[in-house]
């Protein structure tokens, strides 16, 4: 194949990059953590592309995780193609939970390998290992994890690391496509504007400059917001749905999936703000439903069908019910089953509406066709390979600069 | 004249509106303060244009002070063609300084003139009267100020009654084109961040949002930046040019003047960072500008030509040497003609390269011609008139919306 054609993949069409492009998903990154980095004065290149880039709010898929929107970005489709709805979906032959951090659980194939396949140098870097082998899926190229290299999960260096990594391989060997993806263990410790985010998006922004300045075309976007997820003592909002569930129509009528559920329970005790019911007598969904949506602290409760047409849901790892809590509130299923010990701050967390939205930020212009009217993170490799204008200078250069006033030619 | 003929304004051509056009000038509003009024959440407008509109740095004119940049603003032209240069100006047959608040220092028409001309219905608001009487020349429009109707200058209410009569005007006439420019009476108080400045860009934000709702192409823009002009102390940082020069030449060779000198001391007590040095004899240039472009606190110092060459600046109204003090220094001329107790709060103040850069922002898309590298904020009347896709949503509606996830059709 020669590398001027275009690269089909799920059904979409790719440009072959005339320079490298680099997307990168910042892990839990609200436009609030932007903002304040932006406003500190800790983030200038970030700074630069809020006042020059290309910006749009975006939609991340519904369950606003982690898994379901990198696999998203990376395959260009939402869950209803790629099938990773969550971290777990319950098996309704085995009735049991089962984990989807397994390549063969992913039903499309990524961009970066499809690229890979057609001759292009890709290089993927991820944060944590459970999302690395997912990413790895049908790829003949470099895939590592931050985890992996020995970096600290429960640390800012790991996401640091991710970046640092990318910006040395594009430096050194300039990959035709890049794939990069931190860890939220920041941002769910630490509110927008508050100094240890701050800190963090300053070192992020560093090595996302570096980036800028190889010459790639950057694209950064994020998987999901955060929010505080508490009342105003800094107690979470919890509601436990199961034993709600079981107290209403007795135990065993009902199972309630936790899709954020994952090892790694010290960001966030496994309490976000989706949750899947399922059901042993599916005609219960008519009593069930008006029953929750009276609830307060819920957005929304729709059933199977609806969720999967209106959010873009694999059928069959979608629950026959499925629950989003509000900007202020988490999921539980019973208090004994969440050790709220291992918070180490006040729950911050995600799944719901109020953290679907997420930025895009390009560093070269958008020639935006004139149908598109919404963006989605999943769009990024599309916009990046499709529409970005790879003969246009880096925004960064755009402008007068940072106050400086014109460069001066006498 | 049909209304469907582009209009000629001083050489540059304008399409006459399909939807009204509002251009509005936030005097002294730097990025900084509209990311910090973003981040506290308390600009949910302004914080929309930042996600989802079309957003640039632009230059601003030098002196980065209000009257050459309203009128760059509202001619389309920098000051080289309109003539508007500062406020003060050394006539040298009087050896007096000659104050330009009076229109018959205007060397070219306003945009609104000749729209309203051709027959448009134009409005213009500005906050103090003595730039209204600049704004107004030739006008068959509405021209009114804030100050005139009663409101006090030395307050944020003088601002915020410029934005609700345009608001107000806007949904009961919906004039054709419209220029709101408001005072810097905050920004001079108060830094970006401060509860002071987000209150202000939250009452701000809900007018503009009000002009959005009716319908108006809106354009955002700034005359200039403002910086604190002090030492860690909080003391300002001067330095005194006149004093200076008499001390190395002599008393009466040389004249400073200080354009940014105006009746309403209390913003700044006359203490900006752009000077202008007349010279009784124009061979001591060659003395002068070295020695000065050694001095501590000074980001230029330039001889006429150039200056005028490198800034667009009426050579006839511009000294023989331009000094641009820095980001944290302003110039004066000698301690006792300079009230500092006037100043209410640490020195804030602008005039120089630091202040240049000004944002702008656009609720529409806009078709940006490929040639286009730099933004003027003069360029705002083009680019509204010329590159807006007003059969485009404002981008408020674009995007996901506040976080509340997409509108639920089911």
């Amino acid at each position: 194949m020669s590398r001027q054609c275009p690269i089909a993949v799920n059904g979409r069409e790719y440009q072959w990059p005339r320079r490298p492009v680099v997307v990168t998903c910042l892990d839990g990154s609200s436009f609030e953590y932007l903002f304040h980095a932006a406003a500190a004065g800790v983030a200038p290149f970030l700074r630069s592309l809020l006042k020059n880039g290309f910006v749009r709010a975006a939609e991340s898929a519904i369950p606003s995780f982690t898994n379901p929107n990198n696999l998203s970005i990376v395959t260009g489709v939402p869950p209803s193609r790629h099938g990773i709805a969550g971290n777990f979906f319950l098996d309704r032959e085995t009735n049991r939970a089962v984990m989807m951090n397994d390549p063969c659980f992913l039903r499309a194939e990524t961009i970066p390998a499809a690229f890979a396949r057609a001759g292009a140098k890709v290089v993927i870097i991820t944060a944590k290992e459970k999302l690395r082998r997912l990413l790895s899926a049908g790829l003949d190229g470099l895939c590592v994890s931050a985890e992996n290299e020995g970096q600290p999960v429960y640390s800012s260096i790991l996401s640091e690391h991710v970046l640092r990594r990318g910006a040395e391989l594009m430096a050194s060997t300039a990959p035709d496509l890049m794939y990069l993806s931190t860890s939220d263990y920041v941002q769910h410790l630490f509110p927008p504007g508050s100094s240890e985010a701050n800190q963090f998006y300053a070192a992020i922004d560093e090595q996302l400059a570096h980036l800028d300045r190889s010459g790639a075309t950057l694209v950064i976007t994020a998987d999901h917001g955060m929010s505080a997820k508490t009342d105003p003592d800094g107690r979470p909002r919890i509601i436990f749905l199961q034993q709600l569930l079981d107290a209403w129509l007795g135990t065993g009528n009902t199972r309630v999936i936790l899709p954020i559920t994952d090892p790694y329970v010290a960001h966030h005790g496994s309490l976000g703000s989706f949750a899947c019911i399922y059901l042993e007598d599916r005609s219960l969904t008519a009593e069930i439903v008006p029953r929750l949506s009276s609830l307060p602290g819920l957005d929304l409760v729709l059933e199977h069908d609806i969720a999967c047409r209106q959010f873009e849901l694999p059928e069959d790892r979608t629950g026959d019910i499925i629950v989003c809590a509000n900007h202020e509130t988490v999921l539980g299923t019973h208090p004994h089953e969440h050790d709220l010990s291992v918070l180490r701050s006040p729950l911050r967390s995600h799944g719901g509406l109020a953290e679907r939205e997420v930025p895009i930020l390009f560093n070269r212009r958008i020639r935006l066709p004139s149908q598109v009217k919404r963006f989605k993170n999943y769009d990024a490799f599309w916009f990046a390979l499709n529409c970005a204008d790879d003969k246009s200078d880096s925004v960064r250069l755009a402008g007068s600069g940072e106050g400086k006033g014109p460069e001066m030619t006498i």
